[in-house]
């Protein structure tokens, strides 16, 4: 069982220890990153001897963090977890499981938090990790220099969708604003996060949109993926994961739905709703399940019998939504 | 010549003044409407008399706002120009001209604006004309309404890219952190202006995708429509002239190339180009011009040949960043 505790507390324990490891969760994002290498910068500012370790490799879009990676050169005296939700986010590599199950105090902002570590400060209201650190850092006394401003930015800006998700609060852009005061090169990092898309997820998206069709008057848009051109485009994981979202992004479009083929031939299906309909209601009556909004399902058969399939079930929601309406 | 004023002085005009006409400019934004919308729920709380006119029809998109548009029921005895930075573009219906030549107050945040109102109130550092409104409207003894919030806050959000083009601030985040905090519908709002893609978008991404080609180890990207395409497409205007900035946005390319066949057969070239290289090189050795990172030009002929000029011309301007970097 871990205490939870307060901001005070927090200060406290990271201004009386020295060599300080901080931890960050594996597939690293911009928030653990940029969290954790503000964090690393503040308490080398403040004369500490501080490193991050990562299970995996910092993706090359964060290069301009000025991160200190744990070397093995100094024998860690007190470990930090930040916007680490669970021990099995920390990950297996670079030896990192031999401090996780060790963490002096974790920093994080999922009201999900399992408590591994000894001592725990979660808001979960806060956006992101960096929103927290942003009153954190000057709280320990160290200053939010530039390129510290410009870590946490990172982090606010890529876990809000740079301030489009609906995690975003007036404290969230109170720490922009705090950040960009502070000399977070915004423009910079907002083209560098946000206005580049890679390679691969063109190339999925070319394939997505080259399949998309409408029905029902536009209300259902519906995105078609075969096993073979799955493979000839040559994406996965993430990039096929986002697509699920690109059929309901249309405007007008209540029901969007996204089949992609598996390998032994059946089609594992995405169904995304607006408002007036229930994916949950569209995917349940195929044997599938999920939330209001967001559900899905498997169903085997040739491409035209899976689209028929659950082209039907959108029919029948979007009827059941339309006599709702009308009454 | 207008008169440039203080905020002090916008504010005793506007409490002075009833039967208050608000103008927008045309091709409405979010900006323009947002804050004309703004502007009169304000003077209509402080017991005053307004209503907004505009030449075009508000996009659909904006039918959220509760915006009181003028409909001759009373005679203007103020004028107050909003978000409109030059007399031209007040647009030519609903009879606007006949107000526009008598503005006795602009509210504005174009530098560039042309000073034709009697008044001019100009704030170029403010990222959107709903951004000054913001402190703007509580200066005023008015106070700023969850549905008074929801309109800035579309200005705002709309002219930033939601905080992401260049011209945020700290003064915009703090505004958008005030308008949360007054109630705007942050998370509807952004759903509704940043998650949805048009149809006409959505179909010219698709032809645009379906054409693309990459060359030079991929530093360039090209999208090439030729005039049947777009046709058949059915795409035009505002769609096409944003396909241009989708070479350029891919990972690794440093020059993106879209050429647009015209009804004559000639190929039009918008160039965009990242820091290493400079456009306006590459479009002047074909009789273009522009900028160093946007720039264009024409070139007759049929699609291979116009791609094979351009793609020579990219080749030298490559050849020559990859020399001045080397030395």
């Amino acid at each position: 069982m871990t205490q939870n505790v307060d901001r005070e507390t927090v200060v406290s324990r990271l201004l009386a220890a020295d060599d300080i490891l901080i931890l960050c969760h594996k597939n690293p994002d911009g928030d653990t990153i940029g969290s954790g290498t503000a964090l690393c910068l503040a308490l080398q500012q403040l004369g500490k001897n501080a490193a991050v370790l990562c299970s995996d490799p910092i993706p090359a879009m964060y290069d301009y963090m000025p991160i200190t990676v744990f070397d093995g050169s100094f024998r860690p005296a007190f470990v930090v977890a930040v916007d680490v939700a669970g021990i099995q986010l920390f990950g297996e590599r670079n030896n990192i499981q031999e401090y996780a199950e060790h963490v002096n105090l974790c920093i994080d902002h999922h009201g999900s938090n399992s408590g591994y570590a000894y001592e725990t400060l979660v808001d979960a209201g806060a956006a992101a990790s960096a929103e927290l650190l942003t009153t954190l850092i000057p709280e320990m006394g160290a200053k939010i220099t530039p390129e510290i401003a410009s870590c946490l930015y990172t982090g606010v800006a890529t876990d809000t969708g740079c301030f489009r998700f609906s995690n975003t609060t007036a404290e969230t852009h109170k720490a922009a604003a705090a950040l960009i005061e502070a000399g977070a090169d915004v423009e910079r990092l907002n083209e560098r996060l946000f206005e580049s898309r890679s390679h691969a997820r063109v190339i999925a998206e070319r394939m997505a949109l080259e399949s998309l069709e409408f029905y029902y008057d536009d209300r259902c848009a519906l995105i078609c993926l075969t096993w073979d051109q799955i493979q000839a485009a040559g994406v996965a994981g993430a990039e096929l994961e986002d697509l699920t979202s690109l059929p309901r992004s249309i405007e007008g479009v209540e029901v969007g739905l996204t089949l992609r083929q598996q390998k032994d031939g059946s089609f594992k299906i995405s169904v995304r709703t607006g408002h007036d309909t229930n994916a949950c209601n569209i995917a349940r009556r195929l044997g599938g399940g999920g939330h209001p909004r967001a559900a899905g399902c498997e169903i085997s058969g040739n491409p035209d019998n899976a689209k028929h399939a659950i082209l039907e079930e959108v029919k029948k929601e979007l009827d059941r939504a339309d006599a709702e309406k009308a009454q």
